[in-house]
């Protein structure tokens, strides 16, 4: 019998490849990878659901602590916003799970891997990429990307197979992670409607403002509040304080892997609340140079990471960068939340290089004399002069 | 008699200058610059002080529109935020500022320029630069920087004079302009404490929600809720509009010229409007590639200008490159002002990319074969292969 | 009849191409685009050819003048040099010829366009990259990369429709072009063979060193031993003059498009002696940071050139970028050929910034004070001094 | 008494610091730091004359093994070349001559340092600023900058001193150090002249061509000819092996510290060849990405350096990436000796990702179809087509 690995993820597209693959000579092995998505409801649900479709075995792995440490604290270390606006939050998820799917497949030497991802987005290229990468011996089996079905066809094909199960098509299509739920509907797909407050998963419900403080060692966060807690664990905790205030929604319009432009909504309280924080604290512990360049790299992190070439041993390269530069991220940031939209109040950190002993900026100061000032305006100015000297530009 | 031009803002220190100037053998000729910051009537009480204490000449030049033609202008192609977060309101004047008073003292033919800058910031940096680069035959006199005087020791100088002036020290330090507005205060000489809500010149007076749009062409602001303007014109309704819903607030902390970091408050509604709702436009109209590189150069330009080294011929260079990126930046750009926040809500572009007849992201399309999608992603993936054939990597 | 434009080279690949493309309904218009690759005799050697394999017309659109005006001229700007090494002849050449095919197949309203290029290389991307995006109504044909045959049964397929023809492959593969030359062999299949003498076109025939001096205006070559010459032309003599002395020769190992590593021989003296005699003029009379930011942006030009993408928007805003630079490098490089190799020996500028005037590098000055120099390095060194003060690094 | 450590190097310079600064009431601790540029003979000297000039001590560090673990590996693995000439020979030795002078100080408790730099040049600002940030607590005295005496006056100075020895001006200026020797002359000051042949400290006496090989191990050179050694070493019979062929000349231009263009001729044929063997085994080893943004870090790790900022935290997150990216940097590059010249012949390498198992460049191959050439190419170019259909461009 072919074994084979899928990726399940309980909805209708990855229900079908269950169903269809065991069909079609397959042994299916349907494998989720929570990266914070599912509740242990929805995973029980999930795995009676394959059983029914004829998996022949039903698997889940937790890969949170891994998704953190493996992707996340990346991002958050480069203060990662794709476009400046959309904290990665599934393409980062993606990674982790391809990664964990095959590792899993070599593990049962499972000869397929399926996914159920299309033809016309990201997704297939992050799957098939590591896939292949990975695993060059594993066949990679795509039904929905080969077969592009209707929702009705895949209801109908199932249905003829005896299988009646509720398949109700949410208005909106969600997928919720560890670093932000992504929301897309009737709306993203135009270039000028708003999502409605009803999309978001999340709804108002607190009003009055909540100071909340964050801490930082080595740049990772590692408390909240003053209380202790390990950086998944401080995620979630944060996400549950912040959603309440409808924090963190945006609308993100990028370019695929593909190259169309794609536009998706999504909610991300506790990522946008930990990259701010963690990027003021920043401003104050780090050079200039430290800054800028941090910069430049974490751009191109993001990009290829969002662009699935999350492999290329550059990446390596950049998490170690970006590592280096952490040494002295500590400390704690104060932050205040309100009704969707936060403020950062400031910060204290031991790292901290804006000591008024050092003179203080506008200020009168003993750190040098006026003299001095001129003498480094005067030659700072130096090669501008000649340049003005030789070539004359008037302004 | 020695012929000087002072930048005259009307502040005790500046004032402090005329006095001290003309009292020294100097025909002083006080000249305000109105970056946005100066009402009518302001300018009139200026005027009137700037006589009493001795000036030989009093002028005010209206610079908004320069400032908007030099450098507001590319500080919105460029989308320039400041570590990410300043529109470099202060910055940006003080180059206009500067290049306009060293013009004004060329042509009346003065032989020495005053500024009030303190030995201590970056203003001094900024004058003392323009001035030197564009008339090195002009001597630069600071008495601030030279003299150090306290406030105390500046009011009791003038009262000596004969000099009986009101000169109350705000709780926080303003510099208003048509690029924003700066907030200094004890806070800010601090690294943890927020700037509190009386801090900031505008308050909250509006609640209710209302929706604008902005027109873009070619980059620029051309049009408010369908109504043509001017771009100076257009930033100052759209402040008025939004300011009363204390938008555009934030604490800008940066590394200053002169190598200590420093803290600012800051306000500004505007700026932040149209550079949020341009680059929304730019994701929709321009490639991955050209705002890839925007971004790159865009950063290096607000550096530079942020330091004083805006005639660097590298800054012209730069204009012609952001310049030449937005010819197809045109369209309306949709935005909900909320207090203390905004949302945007989408565009419309006839150079929009984001066109269904293209595919649309993640939804079935007739724009390629999922053979052909294998083929872009298994050529798309070579490199990373090859590499971990040869260097096998635990993931 | 199916009317089709095919791009003719005279070798092997293209005239199987004109006769079986004729055999199979086509009625082939074989174009060759001289990009400095054909003589006169070479030209009329291939029509002849073309006629007697069936080509219903037979053309050469001499581009040379358009390659420079569209591509080389902007190489040069940038200095560009891919892996620091290779001045990128094939690739730019390319561009050109899709550029002018595609355009001439809409003028005479073809239905086809065809090129010889395998299915393994760098030239399908550029050449149906061009094509599909300058006229996506043009369907493109490719029997060499379809067929896959080997070259005897190219000569098979060719005799068997009585065509007998000389097809003596040559030892090397040659690329020859304005830009330069390629060269392929078995040695350049390995990684540790270099190429033999023979393997060059151009042999050593000169011995004694000769003084030349080329003339720059706007960054543009306009004289060559102070005889003004149009560009082209200019390139023409130049190779002349060096190629006897064998400069200009090395090897390029790349990443190609198609994520392989690839390695090619080639000789371009005109190319290396232009470029480097443009840099050096530009170290003199550009200021630092624009030749940092050029640098930045002519290596992401050459990167995309290369890799087929020069109808991104983004490569016209560089070149604006570039063209932009370019206003003050004017001047005369005067430079030593040598066999092998060649000395950059100096430059003459009337916007050379480096003037005895303005202090000489190393030795004593009257441009500044040992204090003024203090007081620059003081403030210069803060930042530095308060990151050691704040954390404390043993070095 | 006054404890002062000075840097000294036995020349006009240094020698009259420390008869100056012994006859003004310090006890002056002569300190030479050997960073390649003194063989043992020298050192006697030196030792020698500082006794009778005075110092209460004469020291000399070698440095050789620092310099290189500190600096010299980071610039070969980023490939350094300033302005794509220099090797950074001069700017390189400050820092560590620097760093080691005030340890030396601080070790012996000394409250004074001094040198013999200019006010003129750059190695004021690498050594002052490296005093400062290191030892804020132990003051910088400069003699020669405060003093800005001629030759003539510091001879006569020490002759009424009673001290004579023999002070030749060489007509050239040369500064040796393992990573390279500078010269400068009166042709340095002009724009236009090249270095005479007699300028250079070796000159040609090897004719024949000679192969030789180079091994590297994660990036550092291990081997010369097959025989293993240690990298300084290597360096050392490197230069004397190549220094006959007169290899590794040329003249940088490029911009000071403080503003000014500055010329300066050097030869330096190992670093030279080490430098481009490198980058050769890197272009068969590297990926695109790693090649590519490893030119932009070593690239602004160059400047910084050259600038004094070797202080700057930045510095430490960049040799930890470059580091990082050598990981697969393995082989033997083979070289051949010419006179003036070297050609680089090709490499083997363990992890040479050009495999002709993976397809070679431009030839048939098994690794993928016509067909999926195609997909790629189709898909590759989607984002154009969009472009040119939304905003056609006539090229």
């Amino acid at each position: 019998m072919k074994k084979l690995v899928l990726a399940y993820s309980g909805g209708l597209d990855t229900s079908y490849c269950v169903k269809y693959l065991s069909e079609n000579g397959y042994e299916v092995h349907a494998v989720s990878v929570n990266t914070g998505g599912f509740s242990e409801d929805e995973l029980a649900a999930m795995e009676e659901k394959a059983h029914k479709l004829g998996a022949a075995s039903v698997v889940s792995i937790d890969a949170q602590q891994t998704y953190y440490e493996k992707v996340i604290k990346y991002l958050l270390f480069g203060n990662v916003l794709k476009n400046n606006t959309y904290p990665l939050s599934v393409s980062a998820e993606r990674i982790v799970q391809a990664t964990e799917l095959i590792k899993y497949a070599k593990n049962i030497g499972a000869q397929y891997i399926a996914h159920g991802s299309t033809g016309a987005g990201n997704d297939q290229v992050r799957f098939d990429t590591i896939f292949q990468v990975m695993a060059p011996e594993i066949e990679v089996i795509t039904p929905i990307r080969d077969h592009q079905l209707s929702r009705q066809e895949e209801v109908a094909y199932l249905e003829g197979k005896g299988i009646k199960m509720e398949w109700t098509k949410a208005k909106y299509s969600i997928n919720k992670g560890l670093w932000g739920t992504s929301v897309g509907g009737d709306e993203t797909l135009t270039s000028h409607l708003a999502l409605p407050e009803e999309a978001y998963p999340n709804q108002l419900i607190k009003n009055d403002p909540e100071k909340i403080s964050i801490g930082f060692e080595g740049g990772e966060p590692v408390s909240l509040n003053g209380k202790t807690m390990d950086p998944v664990q401080l995620i979630k905790s944060l996400e549950k304080m912040a959603s309440g205030y409808a924090i963190g929604r945006d609308i993100h319009v990028g370019d695929t892997i593909i190259g169309i432009k794609g536009r998706v909504g999504f909610e991300a309280a506790a990522p946008l609340l930990l990259i701010k924080a963690h990027h003021l604290l920043e401003k104050h512990v780090l050079s200039k140079w430290q800054q800028h360049h941090k910069e430049y790299l974490s751009s191109q992190y993001g990009m290829l990471l969002h662009e699935g070439q999350y492999l290329d041993p550059f990446m390596r390269n950049a998490e170690s960068f970006l590592e280096d530069t952490q040494n002295n991220v500590n400390g704690t940031v104060y932050v205040t939340l309100h009704p969707y939209r936060f403020t950062l109040d400031g910060i204290t950190s031991e790292n901290d290089l804006m000591h008024p002993e050092f003179g203080s900026y506008g200020e009168m100061n003993s750190g040098w004399s006026a003299a001095e000032a001129k003498g480094f305006i005067k030659i700072n100015a130096q090669a501008q002069k000649i340049q003005h000297n030789v070539n004359p530009v008037t302004i």
